[in-house]
């Protein structure tokens, strides 16, 4: 069944905006059909379109429940920022696998120093994936910190593993079985400095290493988050 | 140090064509250079750059050790053909990941079933995986097959691992490490039917499920193959 994001008015789901025109012009649904309604609570709404309006579309709540594609633990991405397509995929990847929060932040060898944050359209990919993933609550997507103030936030959680390429250790991921809250740090296409692995490797970080050959950003941090998830049972 | 793919003769690599010209119109190298020559082989070449013609280079072998990067598994990838930019993600991460063999097919819900194969597009896509992952010997990429076709190579497979959605099986990972042949099938974007799933099942295959929400076929066949080739110490 199709999903959307919308408001939620007594046993009324209202869709709008983008969501309304996708609706209406390019999937042409019509009144009757069902959809699911998201209002990024942790609730999905079974719905009946009732009325397609100008401007919105009005459908009847059915039935409610939690939604079942909830991420279960609290898994935070400190991401590095990378080539937009690049980040972009990540991002994309990180709400299928069920990340809670994201947090973008700058480092030395950053090659796109220039990042700006374009909230619209990252949240548009956000909103996109969890459709895509049936999950109604959208991850979190922090602004962009520096590199220290990434470690301040990152030394706060218990489980903290850190994608050193061949460097790092043979991780136990059994381990992950019954960790509740797992934070993941990600360098950028040009890796860390040396002096910037060791602040993170300070703060208690894991050094997990993801093989002998080198994989690309977006590579470790994918597969990072998908063995992360799916080995702590996310 | 840049890698690139050429010749050996006796003492010497030869960079040719493509590779030549990037050598020299892009990285601008110059004569006294170091760089690393693959011959598709499992030796590696430490060469230095002896000569600049204008269709060639030669390098003098200075150095040769086996690729300490290859894949220590035999990890195949049957993948469902997806659209073309999610198609060459696969291939691209599946290099980087240590896949072997790659063999792509059709099923009933692929998108593109006017799939052409175009060869030298991917076996580019596969050459500069290597050289990114500073692996020597490519990953063979065989032309399409029917699902019949990839049904009856799957099943020759000792472990088959089926990324079956929400309805596979918790699947034992630790029980990879002392896995030598594994296979990977992958449906494309529109899953599998009901009847593929059945003959999947048939095979002797491992259904294995990816968590509670759905994931893109792009991310599944990722995830699962980074999970298989990390957890087997591929």
């Amino acid at each position: 069944m199709r999903r959307f994001f919308g408001k939620i008015e007594d046993d009324f789901a209202v869709i709008e905006g983008e969501e309304f025109a996708h609706l209406k012009n390019v999937l042409r649904m019509k009144e009757g059909d069902q959809i699911v309604v998201y209002n990024k609570s942790e609730i999905e709404f079974l719905c009946k379109i009732k009325e397609l309006k100008k401007e919105f579309a009005l459908a009847k709540i059915e039935k409610q429940n939690i939604c079942p594609a909830l991420p279960k633990k609290n898994i935070t991405l400190f991401q590095a920022v990378t080539k937009r397509d690049n980040f972009e995929l990540i991002v994309q990847k990180a709400v299928e696998l069920g990340v809670k929060r994201f947090v973008p932040f700058l480092s030395e060898y950053c090659s796109a120093k220039e990042f700006v944050n374009k909230k619209e359209r990252i949240e548009k990919i956000v909103l996109g994936a969890c459709k895509q993933c049936e999950c109604s609550v959208p991850m979190i997507v922090e602004n962009v910190v520096s590199f220290d103030d990434m470690l301040r936030c990152a030394s706060k959680h218990n489980l903290l593993l850190f994608a050193n390429e061949r460097e790092g250790d043979n991780f136990d991921f059994l381990s992950l079985k019954n960790a509740e809250d797992i934070a993941i740090i990600v360098g950028p296409e040009g890796g860390f400095s040396e002096i910037e692995k060791e602040k993170i490797l300070e703060i208690n970080s894991k050094s997990v290493s993801l093989g002998k050959r080198i994989l690309r950003s977006e590579t470790a941090s994918i597969v990072l988050v998908g063995m992360v998830s799916i080995l702590s049972g996310n």
